[in-house]
């Protein structure tokens, strides 16, 4: 006899079963019993933000530290809110389960519309759709345990955002335990799988100058170890991809750099582009990953979760895990092919006086960055500029580098802290892009997070002035270091020289009862070296 | 022979043509160029506000007071930001055309993905058409204008947003100015018409309570004149519903109130729902509207835009405006059947040492609510206390009543400012509410705009706080009146007494250089007496 359970119950106990205790959102009158539900069953923590927008972008960075994360939010004016952060997570593939809250049932056959809706009650559903790699409508108890474990199973294999509409009616609504026969994954074709690692390992043989690069599916699928053991079998130099920028440890002696084609450090670049066998595992083919390369395809291995392109043609149903697996074990020419060399590390000598430049804060970011430490980026010059801080053991990286929406980095710092204490994270943002989602620092305050936060304060939207100058790209100044006042908690500090920096960060570093935000003065035309390039291409495309 | 423009030149002709100066938004790089176009002009005032949901409440508010808006943003990160917003504006009929920027058709055959986007080039486009009544894609430099026009004039007769993306390269396409035969709009049949006059006027002759509701139609199709031309004709009480608050001045001997069925007042409902002929005129019939109405259909007539129903049936094809004027100049019983008894004015004694109540509170509101003002309400009991401040002559009222979307007021009054720099703004705004968009407040500095705010602070979500309480409806307490430190202009006043309120007032009114916000303590659990009942019917469906 099958167990018995509710539609409400069967999503929680769901949501358990796969480890998620962290519960992103805010309610409304459609979902608020959901809410109730979460709360009353003691096993949740639910985090509520400022707007829903703040929670979508927490729910999807904690996605990215944890392999998993949940939003949930009431009808219309909660989930389209969350448009945007969604589109984002869909992008950069962030798993990420959406529950929205809905009319009931017996509601619907009124007369009248209902508040919050659209244009009618599926326009929140097909919009979804859009953006998610499965959804489903709850409306039927006998289908609903099974259309959840599809949704859910489909985030998890996919990486990217599901959702689930919940109408406020059928929370209780009786339905099964379902008993499954487990169907077997599509079983792999050997010889195919043979024939693709023999050619690839072959390539890697007669290569004189091999490359790795390594994209964000390595975290995603966690596939950090193995990967790992094809780099050293390997021997060979390694780069990431800007949204796969710390999958492992860059103080790792194989590790060159992050590359970014045109956009990215030339020696680097230099360096990949005149090898003759790249293998890149696990990158999103993006314009800012891999969009301005200049290399030879004949040269190129290109494994993902869902493409094995090996020169200019493709092999069908390879995992990436067992590729790399494969290919790390059948590997035997293990000669060093190693010629890349290193910068000179820079010492940073302070100077004391000097305005700080967009060039020098980074410099100087590279040793304020510990080890357990999360450096979480926001778009512009905050994301340009933290591509070459070199991440310390035990720490990573995070940042919207492919979407690149404005506003990320405070929210997502919530995420970030929640699902790890034991990390400090360090922010960097633009005052633009602060001034989108910083009110999401309120969280900072009622959650008590530590994190250390730098507003690059340079009067506007600074990559865009170097795209086409207007009035339309000045901001109104904010004292930013006197939010605390608003907030009731923080330490705020405001710094234009070398000297105060330091100061600063010697601050920072000593807080341990509250955020720091330190608010940087820069020249509104100052930028990065990677910025400059960024620049440079992207006025080719606009003005052509 | 044809005269020849561009796509971006034809689309700036058309908004100058079609009256609109003032354009919100924010640029990025897909929209840039075309920002710059409008500032080259030299004819546009550009707003930018913090982020684009901040521009699209803006906008659609702006619109509500125009007739016509424009919301001006980059590709995705920029126009699904102001998802929320536009779906706001579809709900409640509020004409607003939104343009965004889109990558260029020639980098669209490249091998990678393009930033900014989810799942195709389609995406936006897809979420779009949900929320809009005609939508293009300017991909075609032939095409555009016919495209164009089309839209646009979609957006004006239906009074609802429309879409237009504008690929960054096609800008400067070369494209023919049209040259229009006219088409005539579909000629209304006589027999029709008459057949439908007659019915409703047979049915006001024998009324002996007759009643006219007016909705936010009236103001949408400048119906205000006509309208109160039939009022006048017909002498009998008229009520108007709360999305339609103030479309003529309240201060009209024969406006009763608004009536919202179980959630309003009671005399209003108990004249309105005891009438024997009830004219329900340009009103949008949701459950905020009319859900709760409990009168008999077979004595109503229900004319709006695109319905007309008398008692259960329905005529096709009456303009609504005719419809109106038909009534007004072939009604000769002209006796005047109104027995509603006005409830007496209250006299307002402050008591000092007071704590402020809601109720209170908005009784005091009465007398600062001058000639020349508009009352901006946020959603929660700034909504629903408000319905009761009697908007004086030249006065207006504005309220998202129907979608009912958190955070629409600051936005909002951004707009009515930049449309009426000659009328007061009067925003009152939950501290939820507020926690989500009053970051907006920093536009008010930019562009100096005055309004008074008043933040009424009680501690988080308290219009749910009767539907579940829990945790998650408590929220950050922020010190509101600090934030002109922030900002760097604004007055800030915190009040907790009747007293301190008082002594507010007078500074507010006395504030003709900035903003003014008022922080108004409020016992969390304290509501509006349309609050209370509001929450009595939800709970019934929440804890069906």
């Amino acid at each position: 006899m099958q167990k018995t359970t509710t539609v409400a119950q069967y999503l929680i106990d769901k949501l358990k079963k796969e480890g998620v205790y962290d519960i992103f959102g805010i309610p409304g009158d459609y979902v608020i019993r959901f809410f109730g539900e979460l709360e009353k069953c003691g096993d949740f923590n639910i985090i509520t933000t400022c707007s829903e927008q703040g929670a979508a972008f927490a729910a999807d960075a904690y996605s990215r530290m944890n392999g998993l994360g949940v939003l949930c939010v009431t009808y219309c004016v909660g989930g389209l809110n969350t448009v945007n952060a969604v589109a984002g997570a869909y992008a950069e593939k962030a798993p990420l389960i959406v529950i929205s809250g809905a009319p009931g049932l017996s509601e619907r056959h009124n007369k009248y519309l209902l508040h919050h809706s659209v244009r009618d009650l599926n326009s929140q559903y097909n919009i979804f759709k859009e953006l998610t790699v499965a959804s489903c409508q709850l409306e039927d108890a006998a289908t609903a345990p099974y259309e959840i474990d599809r949704v859910i199973g489909a985030c998890i294999e996919h990486k990217r955002p599901v959702y689930i509409e919940l109408p406020r009616d059928m929370l209780d609504a009786k339905c099964a335990v379902p008993s499954y026969h487990p169907i077997s994954p599509n079983k792999k074709d050997e010889n195919t799988f043979q024939e693709a690692i023999n050619e690839a390992l072959a390539m890697f043989k007669l290569a004189k100058q091999p490359v790795i690069i390594g994209g964000e599916e390595i975290r995603r699928y966690k596939l950090e170890e193995i990967f790992t053991g094809l780099l050293e079998k390997a021997g060979c130099p390694y780069a990431t991809t800007i949204l796969g920028k710390s999958i492992i440890d860059e103080s790792h002696p194989q590790f060159i750099g992050v590359y970014m084609g045109r956009l990215g450090d030339e020696e680097v670049r230099d360096y990949i582009e005149h090898s003759d066998c790249i293998f890149i595992l696990g990158a999103l083919n993006t314009d800012t990953n891999l969009g301005t390369a200049q290399f030879d395809l004949s040269k190129t291995i290109f494994a993902a979760h869902d493409t094995l392109r090996i020169k200019h043609h493709f092999y069908n149903n390879i995992d990436l895990g067992e590729f790399i697996n494969s290919l790390s074990e059948q590997l035997v020419n293990n000669e060093i092919r190693n010629s890349f060399k290193h910068k000179e590390p820079i010492c940073f000598e302070v100077q004391p006086d000097a305005a700080i430049s967009v060039k020098r804060f980074f410099e100087r970011l590279n040793s304020f960055v510990k080890e357990n430490s999360v450096v979480v980026c926001d778009v512009g010059d905050s994301l340009f500029g933290s591509v070459d801080i070199k991440i310390p053991k035990g720490s990573s990286y995070l940042g919207p580098a492919y979407y690149t929406s404005m506003g990320y980095a405070i929210p997502a710092g919530i995420g970030v802290s929640i699902r790890r204490p034991d990390m400090k994270p360090v922010i960097i943002v633009g005052d633009g892009a602060f001034q989108m989602t910083g009110y999401e620092l309120s969280c900072y305050v009622k959650y008590k997070l530590k994190p250390t936060i730098f507003v690059l304060n340079n009067e506007g939207y600074t990559t865009q002035r170097y795209l086409q100058e207007g009035e339309f790209n000045n901001i109104q100044d904010w004292n930013y270091h006197m939010l605390p006042i608003i907030f009731g908690g923080g330490l705020g500090i405001e710094v234009s020289t070398e000297a105060e920096l330091e100061e600063a960060l010697t601050k920072a570093d000593m807080n341990d009862s509250s955020f720091t935000l330190i608010n940087v003065h820069m020249d509104k035309f100052d930028k990065s070296p990677t910025l400059y390039r960024f620049t440079q291409v992207l006025s080719e495309k606009i003005h052509a």
